[in-house]
């Protein structure tokens, strides 16, 4: 955020409207002439801690940075406060703040040749290479050394970047990452999703572009940079699926939208008899309605969420912790008994909610419970910023879909097809495996960036014929 | 709950599955021979505090009850940690406490006496009044004290007790508050709704009827009584529209299907030609299904609820506060623009936020508004339990139904009708108005108990006529 | 406090004088027409809590009272927040608060009855049922409630309590517990201790009488009352040796100077060769000072206090856990090293710490110890509102003087003897046990009022003979 | 600490012992083989924070050190958990973690050429530049890289480093602060003073000599380099004065003593005619002691301290906050009365707390008021570690000693004079100006380090005559 009173106030919006990306704890640079920068980081959600006038005003100016940290690549234990982005470094010509969206894949290396040139890591955090390799540029200025320093990150990062005069932002040349652009009043925002535009009243100017960085000052305006080499975008399918708030703008196209039509076009690739169709809340939701209006099966919410669930809630004693997704999830006993139910999530990853789901559906009386998901079987860990679990306990890596659904104890069990995904998206005639117009490793295992540290603790690519 | 190992876990399950009852604050009482009475009274929601082993343990025993508090009639300033329910008292035969769903018209009268008399009040809140009356009953036992002091209190209540080896339910002669009955294993759970009971894995075994009070033992079961004056029942309608959770069991019906029902009767009274029928999340989302059903205008997500907001963001800055609703909704721009949109909520009560939503709709570019509202206009404040404006500043109360519409600036303003709430309530007839069936003081104005208390401040009945 | 505006903050001040009379929690009333009465209690420190302007801005008023606990009889396991003074109460006549400093022993009675009567208590505390009995009282005014319950009151009490416009002193017929009336500018001030009077800059005027109760208001300035039967006075002799702070004034002489004067007695009476005496720091310096005084044998500070020490400090490890009072002081060793050292202590109640502190003496290589103490010897537990184990766990109870001394393993021990404490607190003629002037129960077993609660749980009184 | 079970708890102990040396803040890092370095650093005092078990249990293993803080040189505004010590960096050959105890005169300068190399700093304290100069060291060990880095720091050090697997201590060529070692079953220990050895019940070994390095492991013990040119040390005298415990050893003797004989000392140079010898509690009253002894003069506790006094007690209101002192200190009004007083202190530095304390004394109704100060008068800043007001801000830099006499009110003002000082420390001829035995700057303003940094800021020596 950049050319408003208080920046502090429009970033911890921001990142309140960002929160599902990140829960685990958020920060905030801003920096003004006579304070210099300032810094809060906390544990917790923004708005249980960048609300308070207490805290607010320790971070006074006209510009500033923010992040929401989701546990990734990095801390083997808990995460520590140093963790928690921004980053801040102090050069010769001024400082600097950084926070980065993605994961570099190359970081243990990069970590390792820092250290032996005498640089002190004060976090577990990969991204803190970025500012260690800027600290040692031989550049004059922060936005050359930002260059520097990004031409040797291998992997997938959308990069906001602060000095005392300028904010700037990057994306890898793949442009796996989001990164949009936005202007409310003399001011200018970037920002992940363009939800979060919304919520400072701010209007969508563009997205930055794959391999591109723009320099935005009050005097300049926004100047942009082709700092590497150009490359063929390959953007996060998933951030379609899943990630992405479904009110944000993504290609064009509202998110919601794009679910829905993922809906509709499984309700084309596998049709059911069925009585009713229901989400899993609230993921499942627009896939759901998108399902119902194609093959005219009634849409309800079959299963209703406890609003007031947290991830707080720790169940006291073994008998209680056994009804799991209970504290979260209800089914409506009254409307499901003796129905033919068809339930649309959207991804199964190990499988474990998606049984206990089925169980809760079948002892309120269903007749039949049929799973329709939203992505295909997911069936490789993402190395750029998703937080996945290892290979061998993604379900889809070690079953067949029949074997998935004998696992899952239910009728059928049908996943939307890469092509299906992809026509979804608005690529009418599906993914051509030869350029893939998105980064789909999850489901294809076809890594667009090598996982270079990954492979060095033993991760083995698939087979160039899968 | 009673006869269960740990009853205090049963409890705070149960508590969370009815937070939406009350946010403010809530306590937990248990009873075992060794520890004798235990008692955790914490601010916040349940799941931030009735979780951790450390409080838990502090609530040993076969035998707990709990409240979640939400603030009605009673504290003038903040409310204190002394306000929170369960009350206990400790009386010669043994002690007691009791937990009130529900609002005592003549609390202030009871308060008087009860002062005069000597006995010494420690919270602001009405419901203290039911403890020391019991104090102060010439009975021998318990149960008998308690039919003593509820004789002398007007109003709606439910009240839920326990002794050192007894649970006692009983509701007010008129039913208007929900109290059910359920089974798990050997014990016994008493419940404002069913979804509570779905939460600890028990069976709803029924309600708990008007006017009866079940004490409830290991040794002999539930033994029911009738100690008032039998009348005809008059349970609250606005559980129906919007109260009670749509998974809770009301009358043998789900109560998202009833909601859902109300939808459709609100396609029936106030079809309109339009693009997308929208909910307002979450309240007004069973409603538009039944709106979308009934009138096969396509059902859509137009405004997305940011699920990370609380009660808790403090907006820093003047700029910033007049943003109001967009921190917890925000509008799908890209699905919303240039369509005519049918806007689903379940009551309007002061207006300011259908205002406001009207503006975050129009602001994207949609074409026309439309309201529709799932109950009849709110022209009267609840005295029986829901937390609801004085008079005057209600929208209904000054406002026709056309001044209403004008004054939120839409194309068309629709409420469903007594008549048609009924009907979806499964009253084939609607509403007899010599006989209701139903509590709707808060649409009709006819109050089933005369508010002794608030018309000696000044409150008006409705003339007789209307 | 009375007549000065926000009276909170001398309250506050006061508490903090006061805190060697209770550390565990503190409370604060305020009444101002406007807000009526206000409270804040709190676990902890008065430094700690009723110092912020958060929370004193919530006491307004210019009358206002405090109390500090210090655990006595009453609550058998934690103590709760409601067990905090002052209690307050709502009467048909207005409210009022109680503080109360003593014990009373007729409570086990008083309770029963009042709650066969339908009192309901809140708290654990015995001083609760001053305020329940004045509830009932059938008096008109405050002032006349408050006769009519400390009427039925048995034990030692000073008690503090306000109206809304009238602060209250009494003491108890025997005048066992210190209450002192101070002037500061158009104020009154009721307090313990001259201490307290001393740091709001309040002007000493007189000690209230035995069995006197004053009314103060600032229309009518002090007025004294004799409700009681007169009875001669049993002011605490430990008071003098331990309780009260050493700046205080306690009958027209300096604490600080009684004690350094027992010293000088002790000196007399039981004299040694030494080299050093070292006071047990920090409640056997003035009477080391008046032992080296009188003996020559120079005073030294053989024994340093760890001055960052407080009650939280939790030791880790067993190992650990054994050093003790280690952590809280530490010995001087190359001053004590071959030296024959006098150890001057106020007093020997369990014996633990006496032990532990000679081991460290000897272990810095002390050549002899000597141990002398400033009180004679505890036998008897108190019953008036000091807190003392059990008779079993007294070491005096059921050791000889000799065989104490073999137990701690010291080259010497004497106690001050009875008459030689009369003699140094002014009484020439030494202890005249028919007519004794103090309350001595705790040395002598000669209890002024009969500890009836204690005597129905099984204590039994000395024989006459003793 | 090294060579222990659970070295933390002997940290934290040793860490409570020496809390006088800094109150802000405290560290803690620790080594084990199977969690790798681990580290907690709490705002507050060490009893209030490593303690729990919850947090001693995050610090495993039989190596550790620790710090405690006190704001000196560095933090311009309030310090941040990132400028709290011990600091730890992870070098190619493993992690280090060092705490250092004094000030760098060259700070300045180290922080810029670091910088400009490309070391990002974390903190604002200037300790960390001597991990920034170990990581970027050509040397292929720990304690070589510890040599490299010292010697390019100029001003006061005792640091104490560990890895992971030796410990290490380290004495500036001047040894201007202490630094001992100790012995504990295997284990050894360093640490600033003795009595953080009797603490953990360590034997003092010896002290670790100006220019000595100790490098400690269990297998090698304590082996001993030089690393630095050889210089006659300069031993901080304020040590003596104030500074250390008095139950610390210092050359040889108990702190205590040297104190009690600078007042022995004081009452030879500097005698009066009055009845009592008060000390300003507590810091004043060794020297009092010593003062009354040689004087003949009765020592008395004319002012007593309030033990429950913290540094958090903030005075609401003007009226309160004007009382000052009196919150901390009373005086013992019946003991004062009419007497002549000699006040004892240990320094002069601002004088407004002499003020206040001689206004209570008057106030109370003593005669006259004689100070006797227990060090010369403190003309200069320390750059070396204890934390001074700037010289302006100094009384004795701006007045004569009757100037001050005058300025404080009192009958008589005299100093112990900087060749007393010596002769009470133990040189008994006296401070010899051509090479004083101790560094003595805060009276004589000869700096045996030149303050670089600072006078790059603007502080001008003394004239070489002076």
């Amino acid at each position: 955020m950049i050319g408003v009173a208080d920046a502090a106030n429009f970033v911890a919006l921001g990142l309140h409207a960002l929160q599902h990306r990140g829960q685990e704890a958020g920060g905030i640079v801003t920096h003004d002439p006579e304070h210099g920068f300032s810094s809060a980081r906390r544990f917790g959600l923004v708005r249980d801690n960048f609300t308070s006038q207490k805290i607010m005003e320790t971070l006074p100016g006209a510009i500033g940075i923010g992040h929401v940290r989701y546990s990734t690549a990095g801390s083997k234990g808990a995460t520590q406060i140093r963790d928690v982005q921004p980053f801040f470094g102090e050069f010769a010509m001024g400082g600097a703040a950084i926070a980065h969206n993605g994961n570099i894949v190359n970081a243990d290396e990069l970590r390792r040749e820092l250290i032996e040139r005498g640089s002190i890591f004060q976090s577990s955090s990969d991204s803190e290479c970025i500012i260690h390799l800027m600290a040692r540029s031989l550049q004059r200025n922060i936005p050359e050394r930002m260059k520097d320093a990004l031409r040797r990150v291998e992997g997938a990062f959308s990069v906001v970047a602060m000095t005392r005069t300028k904010l700037i932002g990057v994306r890898d040349p793949l442009g796996v990452r989001p990164l949009v652009l936005g202007r409310v009043g003399d001011g200018w925002a970037l920002s992940s999703e363009t939800c979060a535009l919304d919520i400072i009243g701010a209007e969508f100017v563009r997205e930055i572009e794959p391999g591109e960085m723009v320099v935005i000052s009050p005097e300049n305006g926004v100047e942009s940079f082709k700092p590497f080499e150009p490359r063929r975008g390959r953007f996060c399918i998933f951030e379609h699926v899943y990630f992405s708030r479904p009110d944000s703008i993504l290609g064009g196209r509202s998110v919601y939208d794009t679910r829905r039509q993922i809906g509709v076009e499984l309700a084309r690739e596998a049709p059911v008899e069925a009585d009713l169709v229901c989400p899993v809340p609230d993921s499942g939701t627009p896939a759901a309605i998108g399902y119902s209006q194609e093959s005219g099966i009634p849409y309800a919410m079959g299963i209703i969420r406890n609003q007031y669930m947290g991830r707080t809630f720790i169940e006291p004693t073994e008998q209680i912790r056994n009804m799991g997704v209970r504290l979260k999830l209800n089914v409506n006993r009254a409307l499901i008994k003796g129905k033919r139910v068809i339930l649309v999530d959207d991804s199964v990853v190990r499988g474990t909610t998606s049984r206990k789901i089925k169980e809760m559906i079948l002892d309120a009386g269903a007749a039949e419970v049929h799973f329709r998901i939203a992505s295909p079987p997911t069936a490789w860990p993402c190395f750029y910023g998703v937080d996945t679990p290892e290979r061998e306990k993604l379900l889809a890596a070690t079953m067949s879909e029949e074997e998935m659904r004998s696992h899952l104890g239910v009728a059928s069990l049908r996943f939307i097809t890469l092509d299906g995904l992809y026509r979804a998206v608005g690529v009418a005639e599906g993914r051509d495996p030869k350029t893939p117009r998105y980064c789909d490793a999850c489901f294809s295992g076809d890594y667009p960036v090598k996982p270079t540290d990954m492979m060095a603790r033993g991760f083995e690519l698939a087979e160039p014929a899968e």
